[in-house]
């Protein structure tokens, strides 16, 4: 790394898991006593983080990484981290926060790629709409000595690509953070005030609950959107106003990332789905017999 | 009215069919001949219309009508038209061009009422989002030597009412305008010089055709807005992102404009109502069987 190996502010010593130097007690980190920050996945919102912490955090060593080289290319054309890593290995060792923004199914992997190298202490965390199966996941995967701490900064755009990133996506975004009665109180906090520091808005919830609630305000609103933009006529379109771009602008969102999105909380998606067919039928029966009553309950 | 009669400007006889100083051949209305244009109904669209006119035909005569005095009184304060007439005849009586802006299911009414005030040569139209009742309407209730064209600008907000009318509401907007084979073709050429001189963009469109594309287009993800907002729980939707937010913006529109528009078309929402079920119910299964390449067709 051509780079002094980071240790906790108040021990001096290293704790990557890796070099494994010693695992003694170390202290509980400090927001101020923060030396490094990953992030793995140089999408729109990855690069966005990094770039947000170099402003937030400029005496904090800030880490990119990312699985494509072209990718890690053009991170350090756009200078969007201190260091773009070569390796996982290289990207989180001796972080203090680690946080995954790849696209949701990828995290299990990650997590069993990045356990070896993960320093004691450390906080892992990622910023995926679904939180109830990787918080199963964690627990199943990380190391038992690192805490890990759902995310959810609501922030991004149809956009995707570090091109599109900027250092303000995350000023007065909203970020939830999930946690479970296991979850580490001061990962917890840390988080809190890291987001913060970012210019979230930060409010907590159990993982179960942040599935039910978004998989009806925004996983559900996708399939809507992609559902009627299938039942369009493409020549039709040309006549669009306002109301269907904006209903529709939605489903342009990335696919890979809405399919993880939607594999990884079926349950409650269904559900709201069953909701919303119930509703369309209501309507469509109310509508057909021109029952004015019905159509504006 | 304390107001001379306006007359065509090429004949100088007064037509209107109340005073009915004759009923003389006429020669057909120019847009650089146009005297008076009237708009019933001083809603954001009506009002907009108004002052669109008064931008652009400073020397035409633009009269608006409300059937409230209360509209008519906040019209006046905010001069958006140069008179605001006390009744449909004085708002009526002599006009080249007469719009109605008013919900689609008072057109037949209205319609009727204004028939004896009208003179022949008249242009009759609406600003409307349904198109294929009110040529019907306007076929059996109006005088023959009146000319109906539809209209339809493509032009709002889910805000309404006077006080947010613009002058510049329709700038670029687009402008259906909708005719059948027995439409004067003199007529629609006039409307379409009308509408590109206040803004807008103009097209034209058998009625039929129009309500069956905007049907799909733009009443369907209307009622989809609504079952959305129908389905979701109250408490839930502190935490709506952009997406939610814009896909459920328009079921904010003004509901009984809206109800009418469902009434008066809604044969094709049903129809776009069945294909959008059917996508729904596909999507569902896919989504329930976490079939990947099912739900990323």
């Amino acid at each position: 790394m051509g780079r002094k190996k980071l240790t906790w502010q108040s021990i001096g010593v290293t704790f990557c898991r890796n070099s494994c130097v010693c695992r003694e007690t170390y202290k509980m980190l400090k927001l101020n006593g923060l030396q490094k920050i990953s992030v793995i996945g140089m999408g729109l919102l990855g690069a966005s983080v990094t770039m947000a912490c170099l402003r937030a955090f400029p005496k904090v060593f800030t880490v990119g990484y990312s699985h494509r080289a072209s990718t890690r290319h053009k991170s350090r054309q756009l200078n969007v981290a201190n260091q773009i890593a070569e390796t996982l290995e290289e990207a989180v060792c001796d972080a203090d926060i680690v946080i995954l923004a790849t696209p949701i199914l990828t995290f299990e992997t990650y997590f069993d790629q990045i356990a070896p190298f993960l320093k004691p202490g450390a906080i892992v965390t990622d910023v995926g709409s679904t939180k109830a199966l990787v918080h199963q996941w964690a627990d199943k995967t990380l190391p038992r000595d690192v805490y890990y701490v759902g995310s959810h900064p609501i922030a991004g755009s149809e956009k995707r690509g570090v091109e599109y990133a900027r250092d303000d996506l995350l000023a007065s975004a909203r970020c939830i953070l999930t946690h479970t009665a296991k979850t580490n109180t001061h990962a917890i906090r840390i988080l809190r005030q890291f987001w913060s520091e970012l210019g979230c808005n930060v409010v907590t919830l159990d993982p179960k609950k942040h599935d039910r609630i978004f998989g009806l305000i925004s996983h559900l609103p996708h399939v809507l959107a992609a559902a009627l933009i299938n039942s369009s006529d493409f020549e039709d379109m040309k006549f669009a106003g306002k109301g269907f771009i904006d209903t529709s602008r939605i489903a342009s969102g990335p696919a890979d990332v809405w399919m993880d999105i939607v594999l990884t909380n079926h349950h409650n998606i269904v559900n709201g789905l069953d909701r919303v067919i119930r509703q369309l039928n209501m309507m469509k029966k109310a509508i057909s017999a021109q029952n004015a009553d019905k159509v504006n309950p």
